[in-house]
């Protein structure tokens, strides 16, 4: 029998795991001191929902769950792929919501400030990096249009980050109607725009003579490709010289004021950033975006946005909506790479036993050690050094025997 | 599109979710501060592992997932629906836990005590009390194959019910070696006695002339029925009594061992009692089995055994193993019923504003009120009565305005 875990999935050993849950519980701490409530939803989506999603290319990535019985039955009677399943795997935690919302609005207060921590999956070619079973903790606000929403996702997220120690972030912020509406004025049309902004991201690395050569690699209209080169080449990509590019110059103004107010909590204590290329891969964003990177990692490590026709879809009633999710297991690798630890973790102690000692005795010693310490029981081996040795390797500080009052540190410390 | 979630799957609303964490943070801590580490696997696994896991009814109710791309053409084509998936979501944490012993046993100690907490999925019909997503909080002992491990398990999984506030219970122990070779003794074949024990479980139910008539049923030799239905009438079911039915009456000295080192333990707080019948549905035991008990539900709340050979179809290497698994579902929501409280819980307060302040002063004075209450930021509605009325539904305690000091309870208080 296979003893590996399937690819792109992982086992958690106790060290590392420990420390995942110290860190998510903070990070819960954080959403929940200000004022957001958990939830959860069934890893197990109906495929429908999911597949109307707009979720891009993640719906490509849809683990399915075969149908039972006579369904299964029919389905491969009928000769259609399509039809052996009707259930999958989330691959985000926006779309579980959005339904769940528009389930439970009645119940729910408004606007709805929620918490989720949990795992999705996505069927991703196995690289470094990239895992099919991964942790997002999100928070999202539904009900609130302000873009005081977007502020208090930004603040709460970024707080979340500096109190488990990750530091030296940014959240990069843009609204994408601002670089769509601008490729549009420029004369790309609408169903290009994924393609023509992907390319644009690239600017700071390629400069405007890549930019125009990528795009002309991807057919595009000339004089479209020659208004972003100009646009690039004459060097000033602020949020005012985009805008002025839009149709509607006036939506720059929640971004503004987003950008200034954020910029004010974070004190200096984060970086907060206008970045006029960002767009976010999902289809569902309808305003702002924003990602928060770091030096450590090229890709982003926390991302949200603005989805505003989500709910609607499962409640034929708009609400306006703007989430954020940590990508929990980059974080947590930027963090253990750096040599996390716990603050103020009490010792790890083993307590070994005789076989001959009353064993009701042995736990009500290991009861009075855990004042002090964090206590195992264990049998004590026939070969002392070798489980010492043992015990070291598996991160235990000492060891005290149930039959006197010695406590032998272990060799490292 | 669907809006409510699949069936035998929840969604969970603010309120059960907080009661819910709150519930598995106090079992966890019972379960790290008794020296316990925890670990975790995938959430989906090989479908060769699972099928070969000796689970008893639980491998008709796996949910399989579809496989994908290339791999599922070449399985279509071959016309075997059997070939369609290769992988499963688990029924479990026993099986993934073995395996993943076998993957990782050199960098764990030896003898390795080990939580789950984590969702399982079993394909279930739908009924009451009955979900196909659930929540399990296991603890494991691998490599001691000494009695003190079962103790352990029951001492530690009973601490952690009593101090969510869960009392009432009876921890009931049997080994089912025991029950199994006396119904050998008395002549039933070794592959009828998982169908035996299940009539025998009912003998309290309908007595001696009922057992009889359903084995006579089951068409079983009858000479093994009527030294069983002696057996019964004769009205002495005691450890004793069985052990001295059955060909190695040895084995019962452990089990006596647990029952008076348990009772011991749980010093008259809750039940301990040998149940001569209880044999647990999985395959995968090999010796002792346990299950807790109570008046306010007709299954097992949490159950658990020695399950010796399972490691080791992984490892090629014998390692003993036992483990305790608390049915965490039905515990939260037999204490839910109970009108459970989160004790020291802080007042729930809601912070509303209105749009012409300054958002950055709203969430200071958000800060400042965290001292004292829990509290969400909202926007202040132009209907305050209906608003009040909202917030008291959702939960909240009293409200505070961002412009003024006032503090306003809300009605029920």
């Amino acid at each position: 029998m296979k003893t590996q875990p399937l690819k792109g999935m992982r086992d958690l050993l106790p060290a590392e795991q420990r420390l995942r849950d110290y860190i998510q519980n903070r990070i819960l701490e954080t959403y929940r001191s200000a004022g957001f409530q958990r939830i959860s939803t069934p890893l197990i989506e109906d495929a429908e929902n999911l597949d109307k999603s707009d979720g891009g290319d993640n719906l490509n990535l849809i683990f399915k769950v075969l149908k039972r019985g006579e369904k299964l039955q029919a389905a491969l009677a009928s000769g259609d792929a399509s039809k052996l399943s009707d259930m999958g795997l989330r691959y985000d935690l926006t779309l579980p919501l959005s339904r769940y919302y528009a389930a439970n609005k009645a119940s729910l207060p408004n606007p709805f400030k929620v918490i989720q921590t949990d795992r999705v999956f996505r069927a991703e070619r196995p690289q470094k990096g990239r895992l099919r079973e991964f942790v997002q903790c999100d928070i999202d606000i539904l009900g609130d249009s302000s873009p005081n929403a977007e502020v208090e996702l930004i603040d709460v997220t970024s707080r979340a980050l500096l109190d488990i120690g990750f530091t030296g972030f940014t959240v990069n912020i843009n609204d994408r109607r601002i670089l769509r509406g601008m490729l549009q004025a420029m004369g790309f049309a609408p169903e290009t725009l994924d393609s023509v902004c992907i390319t644009f991201d690239k600017m700071d690395k390629i400069g405007s003579e890549g930019v125009a050569k990528e795009l002309t690699e991807k057919q595009l209209p000339e004089n479209a490709i020659a208004a972003l080169v100009d646009f690039i080449a004459a060097g000033d990509v602020s949020l005012d010289a985009v805008a002025a590019k839009c149709e509607d110059p006036a939506i720059a103004n929640d971004l503004k004021y987003v950008l200034r107010t954020a910029e004010k909590l974070a004190a200096g204590r984060y970086g907060v950033a206008y970045c006029p290329s960002l767009v976010r891969g999902q289809g569902y964003y309808t305003g702002m975006v924003f990602e928060v990177t770091c030096p450590q990692f090229s890709g982003a490590v926390a991302g949200g946005g603005r989805y505003d026709n989500m709910v609607g879809k499962f409640l034929g009633q708009q609400v306006p909506a703007v989430g954020f999710s940590i990508g929990f297991e980059r974080v947590c690798s930027i963090l253990l790479e750096q040599g996390y630890q716990i603050p103020g973790a009490k010792q790890r102690l083993a307590l070994v036993y005789l076989p001959e000692l009353d064993f009701a005795d042995v736990l009500a010693k290991a009861a009075t050690l855990r004042a002090e310490y964090d206590v195992t029981i264990l049998p004590q081996a026939k070969k002392l050094g070798k489980q010492f040795g043992q015990l070291e390797a598996a991160g235990y500080d000492a060891v005290a025997f149930a039959d006197n009052d010695e406590i032998k540190p272990l060799g490292k410390k």
